[in-house]
């Protein structure tokens, strides 16, 4: 496999989660014990979300070929991968909201996803704010700003929060620091440049589910 | 506003998260009384996620235009919105995974979405199979086949069980009928055509965050 550095890259947004998808599977292809692994079989193993002609243009596009009838190293190209979606790393998260929602991002990231650190939990309902969760207290979301900055800071925050909350938290988040937001709550932030932010809008992706469902075939 | 019938349009996937953002920040002008909207004030609203002239350029090429100077009549426009996105109809959702990230969308599309009405819930965990939600009981999800039956079929099934029970799942939802599934377990399904599926990854997400925040600049 020919490899060059890629660092410098800066990929269009649209083809992240398809690398982190290949990311995924050549995690569990490692874990595996596959140590080569052709773009037909990858394709395979994403089942078929994505075709072998994809894969083999977009790790192209990253100056990575395979070698014909022979494949792809799976360690390489999981090493280039991780460092290009920044998963050679740790990062910090600070969850706002801890309802059902924070306590189920809380507990997929904890077990699935080594690199994701929760590093701070917010809330402002009584029965929450003090609730221990692993080695963490939920602290009040009027401390936001002396618990960031107890904790040394995080790099990420996950809204989760009441709609009308939304903003004022997110202008406060930004405040202490965080430079990318997770936002789950259905509204539009007004966010300065510098921060990135990635909405998952859950009644929109049904609506993209019920728009196909209607379709006028 | 000029307006011609939009049926027979079928979108692409891109466009159709836009068209629900325009979908909602119209009815949240209409419940204020607003009227009539320029492009302007409808992208502000939609805290400049969009431009004027994507709004321009998106609803004309549904055969809408603005008046000049005036703007676009909020009724029509949602109205016509909603047909195209099927929220002019209501959809049956069954929830299968009823922890705590299941919780949190059965109680997130009761209280905000009342279009998609939650018409089953399931699970697997003894302590959770029984429970009481709303008028709902969680049932086992070994009896999926028949307590959908029971129920009428849903038109949309979402995922929130663990990994290895993702596919099995998958197949028998698809058996029972279902036509669309929105997956929150990061597995690659493998599904029939006709069955349109989607995928929200949480860490795919939380990558592009980290992607844009390792970025090389």
């Amino acid at each position: 496999m020919a490899m060059q550095r890629v660092s410098g890259v800066r990929l269009n947004e649209i083809n992240v989660p398809r690398l982190f998808l290949y990311h995924r599977a050549l995690t569990a292809l490692r874990d595996a014990g596959v140590n080569v692994v052709t773009s037909e079989a990858l394709a395979e193993f994403c089942a078929n979300d994505v075709t072998p002609t994809q894969i083999r243009k977009d790790l192209s596009q990253l100056g990575t070929w395979g070698r014909r009838g022979h494949g792809y190293e799976v360690s390489g190209l999981l090493e280039m991968l991780a460092r290009l979606l920044g998963l050679d790393q740790d990062w910090r998260i600070a969850i706002v909201g801890f309802g059902y929602l924070g306590h189920a991002l809380a507990t997929f990231l904890s077990y699935r996803e080594e690199r994701f650190r929760i590093a701070a939990l917010f809330d402002r309902a009584p029965d929450v704010v003090g609730q221990r969760w692993k080695d963490l207290t939920v602290r009040h979301v009027d401390d936001l700003e002396g618990a960031l900055r107890e904790q040394g800071g995080v790099d990420i925050a996950v809204l989760a929060v009441p709609a009308k909350a939304a903003q004022d938290v997110a202008d406060r988040v930004v405040a202490a620091g965080v430079g990318a937001i997770l936002n789950f709550v259905p509204v539009a932030l007004h966010l300065p440049r510098r921060v990135f932010a990635r909405n998952i809008d859950l009644a929109g992706e049904l609506s993209i589910l019920t728009h196909h469902l209607t379709g006028p075939e």
